[in-house]
């Protein structure tokens, strides 16, 4: 995707250094942060600095790569990377699957594990414009379509899952409008997901989390498309907390509930969304709300009741049922169908 | 309720003066709004100084009284009056209730005028306490309740309506556990119903509105319990944005699902939820979040990509299906039995 008329991904690598997006500084401050070796990137993956399924996973397999070129003579330094840049986040399916993938590449040379990071990269943007074109078939002139979360290119290494489809369908001409929900606690619809329907000038409108139902209930929104962190076997769904709430309400209203996600998302070893961990995250991040302030100086308020705490689990589990389809790089699928992937 | 040690009621009237808590600075202040004459009670009202249900209703009966008191020989002063405080918000059964009960008491005298809106606040004071001894035999010892918005006793002049059951429960010694619904784009959750239960000793965890769903699906929450600004003769629930939501995912996961509200807030003249009208507030409230800084300064920060829009959508209306029962003072009814209490 283009900012300021330069083409960008969210990830990659000059040397070896990985280069990331900064999208805890988004939508008001745009720059690249340089990773210098995997502890860096390990610290970015869980500070934030880069997140969204896709991302996540093109830098862990940039971070593996990195430990094989600065230590690859070591197998104790290999193995200890590996395991640190599995324990950055636990849900994202594609963290795991990219370290796996660089790992083994390394254990030829290191040539090959570079090699394999770039592949996954190329892959996952190919994957999520090859998505873009299949969802794009979904949509109908016209229609308004909800998104949770930010599952746009900023959340993979190009043009995004959930947001693909809606790029596909402006691109060709379609008049689509978006509702981004907020998102809370960290806000990746507010910030992410508006910044980047602006930045493509795709029409739309940030929603608090809780008018979901309320503008389905008035025929508002002809349907759903959100990513995901990773996919069970049997088709039910870990993605940003809120999602549920938002499947089960689209069930409510016969309103259709699309999730978009390469095949990469899918955890074919995990037999059911039951056995997907949940990442808990620091409550501040629901007590506390940040953001520039009348000055342009980013400051941090508190949006609670002075010593009250919080819970904060960062993503839910939507059960197969409440999902139409999975739109996929290789085709759209009912949940139930998922299998016939592996 | 006693804050500080001190009893207060939310709203009250001192010779022509209106006092008010002033809602807008809590949980980080607490002041005392006074409102010398109907138009101030009327900015307070609409500015949401004063919000919730019962003080809508107590504060706009009080300023009935005020312009009778100060206006009372004018039958156009008294109409524009009439008039004015109708139109602060549209939503809120209890404001024209108040408003039309004041009006023909001051028919008759002034002096009767502000004795009907010293009976609405104390009848709306009465009822909630008895909807808390009702409510309170719903609660099983060990309970996990959740609630969105605040129908705390800031909502009303005294008890709530929500929370009034919480309240009974916690005295009479059973142990019970609050989730409170951050309620988004205000924050009423997280600011005044923690607030609240900090205030009186609930165990309570504030969590983003995204996380109801999910907390249901792991088993974490026996019931919700909800207020209401307006209930329609057919058991529609017309409450704060998101209410909807959460009544959807409980009828998902088989969790009762109760609204506490006084029969005042009954609106027998509405056949439907459909026919109340939703208050559409300034997108700012989802675009900016306030509240005190590191250095204890009230700011207000932007937490979205700047020169987006947003929606904002104030009420929605729950389908009286997904209702489990009706706690009012006058009994436990089921949304289909409302047309008794006529």
């Amino acid at each position: 995707m283009k900012v300021g008329g330069r083409h960008y991904r969210t990830v990659w690598m000059e040397g070896e250094m990985v280069c990331l997006i900064e999208q805890n500084l988004l939508p008001f401050e745009f720059n690249i942060f340089r990773a210098m070796n995997y502890r860096d990137t390990c610290m970015a993956i869980s500070s934030m600095i880069v997140r969204g399924a896709g991302a996540i996973g093109a830098a862990a397999g940039y971070a593996m790569a990195q430990a094989f070129l600065q230590g690859g003579h070591d197998p104790d330094y290999i193995e200890n990377a590996r395991q640190h840049i599995r324990s950055t986040r636990p849900t994202a399916q594609n963290l795991f699957y990219a370290v796996e993938r660089v790992y083994w590449a390394g254990r030829i040379s290191t040539q090959e594990a570079v090699k394999e990071a770039h592949n996954i990269a190329d892959e996952d943007a190919d994957a999520c414009k090859k998505i873009g074109e299949l969802g794009n078939d979904l949509i109908k002139p016209g229609d308004t379509i909800e998104t949770h979360c930010n599952a746009g290119w900023l959340a993979f290494v190009d043009y995004g899952s959930a947001l693909s489809p809606v790029y596909a369908a402006h691109s060709s001409g379609k008049q689509v409008f978006v509702y981004a929900d907020e998102t809370r606690p960290r806000g990746q619809g507010a910030r992410l997901t508006a910044w980047e329907l602006k930045n493509e000038n795709v029409p739309h409108a940030i929603i608090a989390d809780n008018a979901g139902a309320h503008l389905m209930s008035q025929g508002k929104v002809d349907m759903m498309i959100v990513g995901s962190d990773r996919i069970a076997a049997n088709g039910d769904v870990a993605n940003k907390i809120g999602t549920l709430e938002k499947a089960i309400a689209a069930q409510y209203y016969a309103i259709p509930f699309y999730v978009a996600a390469p095949v990469s998302s899918i955890d074919f070893s995990c037999s059911s969304g039951m056995d997907i961990p949940i990442e808990q995250r620091d409550m501040d991040e629901v007590l506390y709300q940040s953001g520039p302030n009348a000055e342009g100086k980013i400051d941090q308020v508190l949006v609670s009741a002075p010593g009250s705490e919080a819970m904060n689990p960062a993503f839910d589990v939507t059960p197969a049922e409440l999902v139409t389809a999975i739109i996929t790089e290789r085709g759209i699928f009912k949940p139930g169908e998922l299998a016939t992937l592996v």
